[in-house]
Formats: structure tokens, C-alpha cells, sequence
């Protein structure tokens, strides 16, 4: 414990449950029915984020916290200022990479000096002021890019490979419980990923790999349609707010550019784009106008922001296009579909594949991850698994060795829609063709047949795909399908996909899950409603869901609550059960008669007077 | 198609997408997104309902139907009339029924005449006047009660043995697609359960085995805390209006016996509940004071009514009790706690174990199915599959043998919170053990830390247990652990369960399953909005959901939504692939060049103008 930690819980510890409650719901700042904690590191400037939830007994428990510094009273944040750049020291001492003078912005990286071809009354906020975007670049202090010095690996992948351990790798060993050279060996192996751009020190470091903890990503975006730059900032805060591990940027209208730099300085974890977007504004929206060069130059772009990893679709060659001509729904990944058009345009195999080895050097020199794309994935219950998607796996397969040859690290994306009973093959397959590199699934969806209810329709998949070795689960939200998510769609998300993670977890057997499920069966079993609000996923309806219909403050210790009532509560009842007739097993089964008596003796009383 | 059929469809086909849209999505009364249909069964007093869904492009999309006669515009119905007696003739007709001189309703019964001899200031608007269930007497025509004359077994299960085929097994023949034969051999293996007692001739007849698609039962009831009759027979209609196959009452205020009089007088679906519940009322809540002779008082009380089915927690022996003593969350099965408390109070073995016969001479003479209640279920990860929960089983296949040979239909009810890779061994070992008989499971719950998302940490496992072999899984609602569910929270669980159940009957293979989800993306892929809407699970959420971001009509043809925008339409753009570069494999795969060529030829246009 930090001298700031025990002094904050000096503070704390006698009011928990009243502080822990004063959070405004919807706010993004102030922590959720816990308090910041930090665990200390092997040196002074690693020191590794908790959630701990005081409980009323007395104990702690202390959880997994992605919030970043936006929970921490004693951190004064500002999104015009962006965060302070954690890991920037870390960085610089390696004496791998220099600073330089960077891509100049130009007005098209936002979508700008462009006159929309088309007509049209659907326009986004975005698109109706072409200053929009000069106006809202980011005011935060300035900085130079920084990438590899000529030659130079300077990826997680290749120290690991070299033996050493990072200060990156010592914080995810601690924020995981587990040994540095651990973390080491999986990252060196392939099995785990560590995504950690030079260009975004203000990140904190976090692993995906099948024997780590599953993690969860939101995605947040404005489109063409709606939306604006703050929104996808709040987005992006609320998000990490409820957990996410990291969060794709996969905005496709205007102020593209600008809307990430926003998101990046503020951002705790990780971002993922998927840089085919921006090309895409860039040439106007028409597929076949597309090129290497028009693609490079957009890399580039978001590897001097620190975008952290990047979704690449250079598995969809021209040959498997024909094979989904007999789907029922088509190419679903909207990178495929662009790659698949622009393929048959020019009747050439795609230009990522083509210059997947340069690709791979502009991504090294920033430590950048792949994260390959699925463009071919199951946009319905009767396409999965089918010739299409596992021809593209097979492609996945060999540019992750490629990858890997080249130090960059990398992930596999997967389905998609997937009934229940086809999605193990899908793990198993990916793990086996791609010598076990982190899968980052969406969903899988198990129907069709549920818009509006797809965040459930996905976890189900999520949670299973997780337990069978996804490491890393891609959010739904209740829009899917439907429109642009909100706020409240975000949340809902997020909390879907921590519960498939968290379920997973246990599944798995991870020996730092389940302590966190005891925590909270005590705190029911004992009535300690402040407690069990507060170690829920979420805090706020569970204690708002609570008050509905027991609203006044003595409900909070009673002991039973409004689902069964005072005299039908399961839990007093077997609580009394234990108290009256013996604590442990022994007892009991040696003195059940004896046991039996006193109970009569008692006056057979099962139920306690209300008040007590 | 019956003639009433074809009219309505002559009617409402060419306005289909315009009328669906209609219904208000709070009534209870008037069909969702589709229009009441009918199949034509053998005899003419056999019509099965179905949801009709009438797409835009002509076709026709049949669906399971519970809703009953509320979403038929052709049935007048009034909660204060009751529906028809549907199955009447079929009862009567068979002989072995006579109409006897009930037991006289007495004022206990809905828990009147009692004071409370406990204080307290959370009491439930039920308990303020005593009179009130007096008033609410069902107002309904009066109706002597019916049973077995004497020494017959009236059960679809001594049918099914004696190789008869009911109108009952035909009507659910018909609604499943399966031959009536099949379903008999099902019953008469105690593979399945028809739930129908001769006092509910209200119901439609539905079956519940693994080998049919799985069903859904949704809970309902008022406490002692909070909610009212009225409330209770409208969360019963909308649930079966999102799909509810069934329905338990589990009230445990006043008026239980009001209550579930209005609820199976309107009821379309079977009916279940836990007699203890109001056995224990009428003992003022002292569960040391039940007896044998309450105990059957309720149940008569219950089969003279029309319950279908029944919980009976007989397998909390007195010797598994102790077992639970070192749990961390004991007894969480109100039923199971109540018994367990009444076997230490009186050291003697369970009454219902011990008058366990009796009890199926009293079910078989009404045909009420037993569901035999695991009392002893985890109520946390900690506790699954403990040796609590596995000793109770034991017991609960010795009941269902003794059960069978009384010709009485019975089910097997499950977990509880199971962590995912221990829920399969629950279905095994309940088919070993309880030779098939149906299980019957409450989720399980995945997770313990997501109080208010129970119905998504249940909702996985309940998918994964559907999938291997659970016949009805027990939905669980957003409240569970912290209220009493409302309407709305009604509504979430039936869709999550539903959801469920489909993703289960999808990976079991069932015939009947995919050909929603293919004509739902279908629909998707086409850009058929309104016929997306109306094939959704809940038309009214998908609806809302597209709406709140592209509120405008032509937003409903439009080939793209706010979600992507129309330049990253995945479906749009694939849509065009296809369009423009045949529409076979053969096609696609023998004029690769040629194809390329026209494309270009197109001026390579992949986007087409908005405004087509």
C-alpha cells in the first residue's frame, strides 16, 4: 500500500459506504462504490491501478481497474490538456527510438477540401461546417513523434524475445498477479499481445493473451451520419468508466484525425482503429480510387498520433470474394466489403496483402499491433463457418508468422454471427492455424433473430468463446444492427461483456477470478446491502433497482428484501438455520438431536422479530 | 389457412407493414408485427394460433405463438369473463371426469382472518384491508370443479401408455411440426410433459421435453411487500405476449387464492406454483407448524383451481441438511429452506418425502404435473454442484420413479448459479439419474457480481443448458437478488430467455428453428426494414432503436443506417458486389475477368446515389 493509498483509506475506511455513494451516475469522474487504489511496483514509477470496494466488515477486496486517472479525487484532469504521459520515461530511457519531425496534418486527414459528390439530405453535424475541424483541433502541449532508430525492434515482441523484461511487462505482471517472466514468455511466444504505441505514453499498460484475464473493447465512432468529436471523448471515458480494456476509434465522417488526437490524449488504454476508414474519406468514398500509397500515408498518420493496434482485413484476396457469392449475407465487415470491391475493380489481389512486409516495418518502428481482420466473418447464423471465412483464416494464419518474423505484434479477429454449437471449431481452428496468437472476437451473435438485443444475443457467444481461449471480446451494444450507440448503449455494453469476461474467467479456472463472486455471495448471505451494491459491475442500478421498491433507508440492513418479503427470504431463513443448529459441519452432523431440542427450546422461532 | 384466416390475410396483406406498425407497444391486446393466423389440426375444435409475420415482399413467416386469444382482433375477451373453456369438450368427452362438490374457499385461503402477530411498518398494500379479497372475487361464471372418477388415471401420461393420442398431443403435434405418434412415445417415456389439468380448460396445450423446441416460463406474483391482483394477471398476459410458455404464480401476500383464480381464468398457458407458499401463510408463517394435513389441504385447494403444475421441494431429506452447513450461501430455494426449517424443528423426516404417494394419487386425479423442486440448488459459484445439490438429486430420481408408476407427468427442476464449465454436468447427471424426465432449470447464473444484469449472467447459462438437453428454462429478470419485478423487467427477461431458448434450439439442430434467422437476414440484407422489425423478437424495441437516430420514413428503405452511414454499408456494398458480378459461384468463378471488366465498364461505382 502507497503512503497516499493508506492515507486515503484512513480517510475512507469509516464512511466507505456513504462516499462510495455520492457519485453522481452519470458522471465520468469520481470512483464507482470503491475507492483508487494503487499496487506498488519493483521501482518507484510503477504503480498499477485498483478498485478497492471497503467493505462494512472491514475487509477489502480489490479489483481490476480500467478507469484510469479519471477515478483517481487525487488527480485533477482535463480533457483539453490530455494525460500525463505515464510511460513516457520508460520509453525514452530504452534509447531505441528519436523523436522527428512528423507527417505534416493536412485538411483531407479530417475529411476537409472535399465536396461531397453526392447530394443528399442525411448529413452529420460533422459534415455541415468544414471549420468544424480546424476549430476543434486538440489544444493540449504539443509533441514530436517519436519512432524506431534506423534498424531497431523496438516492440514488447522483440525485447521479449531478447530476454528482457519491460516496464510495461512488470506492470501487467502486477495488474495480473502473476510472474514478470511470465508475461515475458507469452508475449515471446505469440500468445500474448501488449499494446503499447511509442506515441501513447499516456496509456497504461494491459495484456490479452488466453492465459490472462479476458479483456473486453468497446467501440465508439462518429459516422457520416451522427455524432460529434466531445461525444466520442465521453464515450471513450465512459467506457473505460465500466471497463473496457481498450477502445476502437472507428469513426468514418468527418474530423476523422481530430477526434482521435482528442481521444488518445485522454485515453488509459489502449486504441484501436481501423485505418481503412480514413483512407477511404480520403479518396472520397469511391473503393476502387484506393492504393498502397494512399493506405501508407494514413498509417503513418495514426502511428505518429499512438493509435496502439490497428485492424488490417489483408486476408480477404481476391480469389475467396466469389466464395461468399452463395451467402445469405454477403461481406458484413465493412473492411472486407471495401477490400472485396476494390479487388474486383482492378481484378488484383489486394494491396495489404501485397505489401503486407512493408506494412509490417511501419508498424515495428512504432510498436504497433496487428490486429488482422476478419473480413470474411458470418454476418448471419447460415454462413458461419463456412469455405469463405476459413479460406480467410488460412491467409491470417500466414501473415501472422510474417508479422511475427518481422517482431510486430498481433492478434486474429473472428466471427461474427455463430450458432452455439459451431463456435468452439472456431477457437480451436484459429488457435491451431495461428500458433495460438490472441483471438479478438465480436460477439459471436448465437441468433438472428433479436435486434435491439444483440449486446445478449453476443454475450452468450462472447462468454463461451472466451472460456474456450477468445482472449479478447469485442463489445455489442443494443444498437447493433440498428443505429449509432449512446451513452446508455455504451454502458449496457461494456457491462454485458465484462459479465461474458468475468464468466469466462471462472470458467477458466483463472485463480484470480472467483474471489471477487465470494465477495459478493458473502455480502448476500450476510445482508450487507451497502457492501453487495458496491462489489456489483455495476453499483448504481443495482442499488437504484433495490430502492424501487424498498426506497427507505432501514431496507438497507433489513434482512430480506421487496423479490420475496420478510418471511418467504431464503437467505434469513438458512441464515437462522446455521445460526440456531451450528456453525460447521461436524457440529451438526454430531449433534443434530441434541441441535433439534434447543431449536424447540427456542421457541422454534425461524423468524426474528422485523426490527432486529 | 381457415377460412377466417384467409380473410384476415385478404384483409391486411397489402397494408401489412403499415397495421403491424399500429399496436401500441404497452397494450397487452393486438398482435406485434404480425397478424393472428391458425393451423387447421385433424378435427375442426383443433386450431393451433401462430403469428403470421407478412413480409413486404410477399412471402409469409410462420411463428410459435403464445399470446393467446388477447392478440386475436376476431376474440372479445374480458379479464372478468375468463377465456373460453377451449379444451372443455375434449375433457368431457373422454368420460373419466365428473364434476364434483368442491371444497368450500375459506377466508384463509387468501390469508384473511389472520392478525399478523409480528409489527413492523413494510407491509404490502395487501395486508392493509383485509377486505379486499373479498371483493376481488372472481366475478367470472362459476364452475363446479372436475376429477378422476374413481381408481382412473386422467394423466396424458396414462394415455400415452395406454397408446392413446389425445386432442391435446395432436394440438401440440401441430405445433411443433412433429407426428402426434412422436409425441405420445415422448410422453409415455416420461421424456415429456403435457401440463393440463381437467380444472384449466383455458389452455393451450404446449409440451415440454428436450426433444421439442425449449420453452420459457416466466414467474410472477405479488408479495408480501408490494403489487396487486390486477398487476398480476396483466405481467401474466404480457409475458405470454413476449413468449412465456408458461407461467408460475408465485404470490406470498394476501389473496393468493383471489389472485391465482384471475390468473388461470385468463391464462392461455399452462399454469405453475409452490403450494408451500400458501401452506405456510396459512400457518401464519410458522413453518415449524406445517403438516401433511395443510400441506394437502393447499394442494386440493390448488388442483380444484386448474393449477397445471406444481413445485414440491420432497428431496430436502432431514440428512441433507447438514450438508449445506458449510456453504457460503446455504439455502437459497425458499421451498427448500422452508422444509429444511421444519425437518430440524421437529427432527423427523420431510412430510412430503414421507407422504410422497399420497400426494400423486391427489395429482393424478386432476392431471397436475409435478415439478420436483431441487430445494437445495447453489445460490452461489461456491456452492455449484456440491454435495447438497447432488444427494438432493438422488432423491429426486426415486420420487420421479415413484411419480411414473402413478401415471402422473413429472419434471425436474435445476440450478441455480453455476459457473460455465460445471452446467453440463448437471444436465448429464439429471438424465442419468431422472431416466430423461424433463428438466426444468433457473438460469443457472454464470456470475455472482452483476446484481441487476442477472438476467444476462443467467441467461448464458440457461442458452448453454438449453443446448444440452434442459427442456424449460426458468427465466431470471433484472431484479432477481433486489425486487420485486415490474412490467418492464417482465418484459427483459421473457425476450433474454427467449433469446435463449432459440440460441439453444438453433444448436440442437432443431428443424423447426433456423428459418427465422434466415428470413431475418434475409430481410437485413435486403434493406427490408419494416420486415426486419416485424420478424424481431420484440418489433417495438427494434423499431425504437433505428428510429431514435433515423427517425424519417424514407430512413425505412434507405440501404444503409445511421450505424455506418451509407459509404461503409457492408451489406449495401456487398449487395452491389453481388448485383454486378453475378450472383452464383459457377458465375462469378468462370467470369472473374469478364465480370472485372464490366465493372470498370460501370464506372466502377460501388456507391450508388442516396437517392435510389
Amino acid at each position: 500500500m502507497t503512503t497516499q493509498d493508506a492515507h486515503a483509506r484512513a480517510q475512507n475506511t469509516a464512511d466507505a459506504a456513504s462516499t462510495a455513494n455520492t457519485a453522481d451516475a452519470t458522471h465520468t469522474t469520481g470512483a464507482i462504490g470503491s475507492h483508487k487504489g494503487y499496487l506498488d511496483g519493483p521501482r518507484a514509477d510503477i504503480r498499477v491501478p485498483v478498485r478497492r470496494v471497503h467493505l462494512t466488515n472491514g475487509q477489502d477486496v480489490t479489483l481490476y481497474d480500467t478507469s484510469g486517472p479519471y477515478t483517481d479525487p487525487a488527480v485533477e484532469t482535463d480533457v483539453r490538456r490530455g494525460l500525463a504521459p505515464l510511460r513516457e520515461n520508460w520509453i525514452i530511457q530504452r534509447g531505441d527510438t528519436a523523436e522527428y519531425t512528423g507527417r505534416e496534418p493536412r485538411p483531407e486527414d479530417d475529411g476537409l477540401k472535399h465536396t461531397s459528390p453526392r447530394g443528399g439530405t442525411l448529413r452529420g453535424r460533422g459534415e455541415e461546417g468544414d471549420l468544424r475541424g480546424l476549430d476543434a483541433v486538440f489544444p493540449g502541449r504539443p509533441r514530436q513523434p517519436r519512432r524506431a532508430r534506423e534498424g531497431l525492434s523496438v516492440t514488447q515482441l522483440a525485447y521479449a524475445k531478447r530476454g528482457e523484461i519491460t516496464p510495461e511487462m512488470e506492470y501487467v505482471a502486477l495488474r495480473e498477479s502473476l510472474a514478470p517472466e511470465y508475461v515475458r514468455d507469452e508475449i515471446a511466444a505469440g500468445r500474448a499481445v501488449l499494446p503499447a504505441n511509442v506515441n501513447h505514453p499516456e496509456s497504461e499498460p494491459m495484456v490479452i493473451g488466453k492465459n490472462f484475464l479476458v479483456k473486453v473493447n468497446a467501440n465508439i465512432g462518429n459516422s457520416a451520419v451522427t455524432s460529434s468529436i466531445e461525444e466520442e471523448v465521453e464515450k471513450m471515458t465512459w467506457a473505460t468508466r465500466w471497463g473496457a480494456d481498450t477502445v476502437m476509434d472507428l469513426s468514418t465522417g468527418r474530423n476523422i484525425h481530430t477526434t482521435r488526437e482528442w481521444v488518445l490524449r485522454n485515453s488509459p488504454v489502449p486504441i484501436g482503429t481501423v485505418p481503412l476508414y480514413q483512407a477511404l474519406e480520403k479518396v472520397d468514398g469511391k473503393a476502387e480510387e484506393l492504393s498502397w500509397e494512399v493506405y501508407k500515408d494514413t498509417v503513418v498518420e495514426q502511428c505518429e498520433q499512438g493509435v496502439d493496434y490497428m485492424t488490417v482485413h489483408a486476408g480477404v484476396l481476391l480469389r475467396y470474394v466469389p466464395l461468399t457469392a452463395r451467402r445469405k449475407t454477403g461481406i458484413v465487415s465493412r473492411g472486407g466489403s471495401i477490400m472485396a470491391a476494390w479487388c474486383l475493380a482492378h481484378h488484383q489481389e489486394s494491396f495489404l496483402y501485397e505489401h503486407f512486409s512493408e506494412l509490417c516495418e511501419i508498424l515495428r518502428a512504432y510498436d504497433v499491433t496487428f490486429s488482422l481482420g476478419d473480413g470474411l466473418r458470418p454476418g448471419s447464423i447460415a454462413d458461419a463457418n463456412d469455405t469463405a471465412q476459413m479460406a480467410e483464416l488460412d491467409t491470417l494464419g500466414e501473415l501472422n508468422r510474417i508479422a511475427k518474423a518481422h517482431d510486430v505484434q498481433t492478434m486474429i479477429e473472428g466471427p461474427g454471427h455463430v450458432p452455439m454449437h459451431k463456435i468452439k471449431e472456431n477457437v480451436d481452428r484459429q488457435q491451431e492455424i495461428c500458433e495460438e496468437a490472441p483471438f479478438y472476437t465480436l460477439g459471436p451473435l448465437t441468433t438472428d433473430i433479436a435486434p435491439a438485443y444483440d449486446h445478449i444475443t453476443s454475450g452468450i457467444g462472447a462468454a463461451m468463446i472466451g472460456w474456450w481461449g477468445t482472449a479478447m471480446l469485442c463489445y455489442v451494444t443494443p444498437k447493433e444492427h440498428l443505429g449509432l450507440p449512446d451513452r446508455d448503449d455504451v454502458k449496457t455494453g461494456v457491462i454485458t461483456y465484462k459479465i461474458a469476461a468475468h464468466a469466462a474467467d471462472l470458467a477458466k479456472g483463472h485463480p484470480g477470478a472467483q474471489h471477487w463472486d465470494d465477495a459478493l455471495s458473502d455480502a448476500r448471505f450476510e445482508f450487507r446491502w451497502e457492501d453487495q451494491f458496491n462489489l456489483a459491475l455495476d453499483p448504481d442500478t443495482a442499488r437504484a433497482y433495490h430502492d424501487a421498491t424498498l426506497p427507505a433507508e432501514p431496507a438497507k440492513t433489513a434482512h430480506f428484501c421487496s423479490m420475496c418479503g420478510p418471511k418467504f427470504c431464503s437467505m434469513k431463513i438458512s441464515q437462522e438455520i446455521r445460526e440456531q443448529h451450528g456453525a460447521t459441519m461436524d457440529e451438526v452432523e454430531a449433534g443434530m438431536a441434541e441441535k433439534s431440542k434447543e431449536f424447540a427450546a427456542a421457541g422454534n422461532r425461524v423468524y426474528l422479530p422485523l426490527a432486529d
